[in-house]
């Protein structure tokens, strides 16, 4: 059976499927969203893509974002990014700040929240105007200028954002922060906001199937060591408190947004991005995990 | 560069060069050991295999065991056992007991101790004799009857087990534990003790590698997909606080144990084993891990 | 007013109030107490003392002992005994497992479960035959041969002590238990199982209220400095989560049991001891605490 | 032996004693004082009063402060505080940011920084000009309308402290902030840089010990029962993680700041009030509290 028949008969019946999950209430312009978009979209590194649904429809990106400016801090920075932020899962999310306590203000790994805000801190010390890098930087690599943020949900996710206030302010308290807060939260929000669609999304997310080359041209954006390790702590850190979960059940690296999308990569064969809106009781999409996790069973094909 | 040669090449480099682990102290039987063993060994699933230095003398698996422990439940009892134990990397050790109240006495994970004591636990009930049954389990998959525990070995770790007694004793008042505390106690370091030698613990692991069949003999023991998730599993949560590392250095499930031995599976194509006792902070051999990172290294093949 | 006066009509107002408190579940024989027993018994130093209900029915004193056997220890070992306990207020219960590992095996006080039985560690090595001579020290300061323990409520409490024998494994990895385990458990369910009434355990705190000596006698039991440091614990940790609750309400120093029993200490001037075996959520008698506070409200009388 | 001997003699005996303290070092500005100031005042309700060294020195109140804003807030707002702030002791420091999780941003009492912003922010709901307003109370107790805050201090401490961001930002994402986040915390740090003298501070304190009145004018400000009841927060929460300590060795309610003072209270009595710079580990003016438990030692007099 090839993809294009899984990826539809996967379609087609989670199409009938009930949702159970639920929209995220936190960040209130989220809300909004039609619940019931369903997209999903794959890319073969040698270039055959194919997408089902609401596949082209952009949508907030939120945390998938953060393996892309992983990526662009591990590429500017080298190495060093790791004294400031660690590569393990993070336990409970209860232990969040005890753990930054304990750790000193070390956060565990740049995908919880406290990490991607260092990470975010990182660009800020590196780049002339971060907003503008970060966004040619993706545009780049997608190959598709129609790459932006939205200041709707920015501003609506920051006002709201009293927790990672206190993440970063707590950092700070340990040095770990080196640049004023506002203006580093205003990035993190500015980056989350950045709006794909699953096609668009699967296609840039094609250079850490491909050792962290882009397929199409075979430009080379991070070295192979780079993307392998990128794909690891997708592998361990992509899915908040269900990280295991995920690697148990579709046994890909990956990583989920608020906003309901995921994306998922098979080192050396091809990258997916599916999106339905509603959230399991973890906080990610409830019909993306499942796809995924079709997707993985009727293809038999996992790293594992 | 085909992996006999850079095996020679791993073994060569790491014999020169200075260790900088410690022997496990708080296992006096354990703190006898020569620390300066070091062996490795390599098996393919088509049968090739080849290792060097002390690949052949058996030395004392401890929690490496507890993937073959989780592999007979899993096969015994099916998904029932994650109503159990869950799936999800720990976090930091500071957090094992509060987690464990957190979250009703359900360990996160079966390779943690309070985990690989719920798997024993399991295994009590549903065998007759459980140790003889366990050790026949791994002799059969292993095709070598010469594989035992090592009595005095699990008499001293009992004598100094107070934070695992810890653990039992608060998974009980949960009811999480079914059989008597000192029977689950008896029966897991039984089965911590068990010796095995870098050879025979690469053949036995080759079924991970495999989808869950023996090779050699092509017998079925667990289904692929019980295989495929036992390796996520050792993927996120096989070196206790050191998983994502091991991940982001090495690219490969495995499993460590305090004895110095580290098994890794590349799902398709091979295991390997290696053993070297002195250990770093976080409790995995020193040279072990520095080996394997330097095999997907030069090999340049990782699951990533 | 007069507290006689005051004592009745507290009495006879809680006689006709609701109360909303549980029967302890969790050890089962203390399940079987007839639960609108209500007794009340005040001691003054003078040697005046007066009761209303079942104050001359003996009830189990669980936790109330405590303060009995910090006394004793505390008399034997001096203050050498904090170096194995504090005198700091413990938090909320569910960080008592993660202290203890936090501050290395060392109980926050001598009232908590795990100080508690540090206490009984202490005992057991000074004391020849400690049930004995302990039970000997009691039945002295209470001028009393008739108070002993109930060993059905030792073993049934011992029975279900999962929690507990998780606490004492803990410290013996720390190694702050010297004696064998199951020997200082025996040894703190039996004295935890100590029956005395409520004028009974009016008559043998009032040491306390009198810097250390009993007053009829005029005997010594403690120094002043003991006397005091010992009242000063109690106002701090006396009632587990509630204690500054306690403090806030009532005022004295003073200490609650399971068994639904309270003593409280106005230094100077008196003891009293309430009993009524419905608990509140935090675990300690609903009526006894609603009695000691119209009883300082009333009298206008408390140690601030 | 009368007070004023014994208070001469604790001077003189500690005037000659080695200070093992170190200066508060976190607010630059509290560094720059010279740490050999040593004062003590004692001042009865009968108005007696005398003091010795540095007494009549202002110094930056700090902590101290929390009681008097906990004294307007309870005169303003009475028992619906409670539904804000707790009143049980805290426990480790360490868990101070887990506690504010663990129980829904509701700080466990008013003493600790976190229940100290409520505080702040409830009297900013009910006062027209907070700072104004709060200086004038104290003036109108202290008699004396020479009390200001010292802008600097204010100052300096704000540019530090992430730490309390971090915990107002934390409870502002449980809705147990009313005001902005920015107007709570310049509240909270003009009010902790509120500066007396330890003859000006005993002379404030001693309402505390006169169930609510001040002695000289007989005027109430608060109940006897909110007196009470404030003695009883400052007796178990009073001294960070030395509350029991503080409780144990000196045996009466008080109040310390990293400014190196502490007041203390024997109700009915006296109050006194002690300065002197450096600080314990536990973040309390070293000799200030052995002042105090000489005092108490030699007096023979405590509470307990």
């Amino acid at each position: 059976m090839d993809f294009k028949t899984i990826l539809q008969e996967v379609y087609n019946d989670l199409s009938q499927t009930e949702d159970k999950g639920q929209l995220a209430s936190y960040i209130p312009e989220l809300a909004n969203i039609n619940p019931d978009k369903f997209g999903i979209h794959f890319f073969s590194i040698d270039g055959i893509h194919y997408g089902m649904g609401d596949h082209q429809e952009k949508f907030s990106c939120q945390s998938i974002i953060k393996v892309l400016s992983l990526c662009l801090a591990f590429k500017t920075v080298g190495v060093r990014i790791w004294e400031r932020v660690g590569v393990e899962p993070s336990g409970t999310p209860f232990n969040s700040l005890v753990q930054l306590e304990y750790e000193k203000g070390i956060p565990r790994n740049p995908f919880i929240n406290a990490g991607a805000i260092v990470i975010c801190d990182i660009l800020i010390s590196h780049l002339d105007k971060p907003k503008e890098e970060f966004l040619d930087f993706i545009r780049h690599i997608a190959d598709n200028s129609e790459i932006n943020c939205d200041s709707k949900i920015a501003i609506s996710e920051k006002a709201h954002g009293y927790r990672n206030a206190a993440l970063i302010n707590m950092m700070k308290s340990f040095d770990n922060i080196e640049n004023p807060i506002e203006e580093v939260l205003d990035f993190y929000y500015d980056i989350c906001s950045i709006e794909m669609s699953c096609e668009e999304l699967a296609k840039t997310f094609l250079l850490f199937a491909n050792n962290g080359c882009i397929p199409s041209s075979n430009e080379r954006i991070i070295t192979t060591s780079q993307s392998k390790r990128i794909n690891a702590i997708m592998q361990c850190c992509g899915f908040y408190d269900e990280a295991g979960e995920f690697s148990f059940k579709v046994g890909l690296p990956g990583k989920s947004g608020v906003g309901g999308g995921i994306v998922a990569i098979h080192p050396g064969k091809y990258s997916v991005a599916v999106w339905s809106p509603r959230l399991n009781k973890k906080g990610n999409s409830y019909k993306g995990i499942l796809a995924l996790e079709m997707l993985t069973t009727k293809s038999e094909l996992s790293i594992f």
